[in-house]
């Protein structure tokens, strides 16, 4: 069994787009272990693809290649790149879209761009550079081509501007930054955030309307109501047991969030 | 190649959720044969999940590894399970969602509870244990662990209440279980509940006012017409040939069907 | 690792179809390498699944298995077949599905009805084939068993009437065939039907109501315009750069659209 290369993208599983990607990067190497993250990131949706990248690169095993395309600019001047973490390969237009992931992994080893033609599909297409570009280089990483083949050293990375928490003694005021399939409210408030708490909080005020106390599960609550805990990703989720929590309260990303610690 | 692992979840396609899972299972062995049975069950719907799941362990290969997660009590005191039926392991929520698969392939050999430290992901968070508990005991078991090195056994498992299928003498009066993608409506009408028929049966009534005849496929009738057929679950299923006996009807899971018999 | 088998329906992703089909085939070969092109052609559209399927198969490796069932007449006469190209094997129902993608590997070499019971599911059911006939015989097919063990030849398979492109000197007329997840609509005007212009068009008419302006890239017009590029399929797309072409001008599959040289 080869290596695991991992996919992400905003293309749906509909058009065959996925498939197509799968088809290159098998003609390279057949024995790859290909594993989808996620491809129904809305359309062009950059930052939804860094958040769901980052939360899900830590997972993987050592060795493992992250192939993610989500490319507004696709055909543009924008940079096709490989970056080397500690743990990992990441592959995919320098937009903003691997930075999060690559922090999250301890941070960029090496970055290079993406310029061997005879790595890459033939002709290069303007409209779809997953499967000319990104799949056949995340394969050929895969099997072991080493980056300086791949195309010459970039000095670094896109960065992805993302919402910030504003931390003051005994308070940290966040947003929602991403709404899960359960209507769940993940945050970009984590623990360190929380850190120079004198007392641990009890509750969590959501666009400074509703108070949601913070309990250990979901289970802590009755059926319909809501409560905060700590999210898969380490961050203060808002949630209604057995629910949504985005249509109970008719919230989504963005919205303000804020702990008071003691 | 080693061993399949199937997942069903109602985690969705777009957050990640499945992906990480599979990270988790492939980074105890990356050898494993991952095969997603659906992660479209709705939200919590224990009963739709463990519907589906019935419908598919039969056709997998003896020493399939079936990971279910569908788990509104996730965090709280209900079991993380693994069973031994005769010809697969069963791993997930002990709350109904794998008992009618384990009944369909002969019962449970053994119970035994997930709890043992060293093989689970660390820490085990509240609200995630696809990630933290049922991946990575389903890789080890799959991997050839012994159940007793999951956990104490138990003594059973919770079962599921399912609608039932009353049987007269010459009548079998059921539900609708089930819509699925193409409208079909899937009811719990099984050949067994008509052995007792004097004549076999050549037609089916819906909620008190629809009678459909029952044929041997679709193409018996006209585009467009109702027809009961024998579906793949082994069950009277009522379609509408090329379209949605759902929308046609306006009837969904919960509708009453009976089959006169002679 | 064996062989490469992809796998094309109007399934879904919610009742578990596709896992069965996909058990039933490494039931039979432990080692082969599934690939999901798509799941959610829409039911019974024959046509969107032929030309996603001719869309992906040029980009797998030679001696892919590809399986697709989109497949109204399912339990009907038609004849369940395998299609062997000069590249690849083609499994599915003789109802046009297949036909496309046959013809872009180049034609078929011998077609073959699939009847052996022998290399079936038993018994066969009426309504799922996926499962008990067509899975099946790709998955032997894949391992090597000969076409002729198969099945009896036949003289060949079912076309499949796409619209056709009319070009007369310096112009050329077709239609939208496809919208896809991003709201481009994909033509069937391919770079041969403007061989014959004496010089490169600079725009495409779309119900003619709308002039669009022909350019390399997306990236050649400002976010929210209308731009029409060479797509993927390597055809003429009308795109809007960073939304939805269908959205934006209010039309889907069969739209007419015209491309005039000079």
């Amino acid at each position: 069994m080869g290596r695991v290369v991992t996919l992400l993208s905003d293309f749906g599983s509909r058009d065959g787009f996925v498939g197509i990607m799968k088809g290159v990067a098998l003609a390279i190497d057949p024995a790859l272990q290909l594993v989808d993250i996620s491809h129904e990131i809305p359309p062009q949706a950059v930052a939804v693809g860094a958040l769901v990248l980052r939360s899900a690169v830590p997972y993987f095993a050592d060795g493992t290649v992250h192939l993610a395309v989500v490319d507004p600019g696709v055909g543009t001047a924008r940079a096709p790149i490989v970056v080397r973490a500690d743990r990992a390969l990441l592959v995919g237009p320098d937009n903003g879209l691997l930075a999060p992931a690559v922090a999250a992994l301890g941070g960029a080893r090496a970055v290079h761009a993406i310029e061997n033609p005879a790595l890459l599909g033939q002709p290069v297409s303007a409209t779809f550079h997953g499967r000319d570009i990104f799949a056949p280089a995340a394969a050929h990483l895969a099997r072991g081509v080493p980056l300086a083949s791949v195309g010459p050293p970039r000095s670094g990375l896109v960065e992805l501007a993302l919402p910030a928490v504003v931390v003051t003694s005994g308070a940290a005021q966040g947003a929602v930054v991403h709404v899960d399939r359960f209507g769940n409210l993940l945050t970009n408030i984590d623990r360190a955030a929380l850190r120079g708490f004198r007392h641990p909080p009890h509750s969590v005020r959501v666009i400074e309307m509703f108070t949601v106390p913070l309990h250990a599960t979901y289970g802590d609550v009755a059926p319909g109501e809501l409560v905060a805990v700590w999210s898969s990703w380490g961050t203060v989720e808002i949630a209604v047991r057995d629910g949504s929590a985005a249509a109970h309260l008719g919230v989504g990303a963005g919205a303000a969030v804020a702990v008071a610690g003691g």
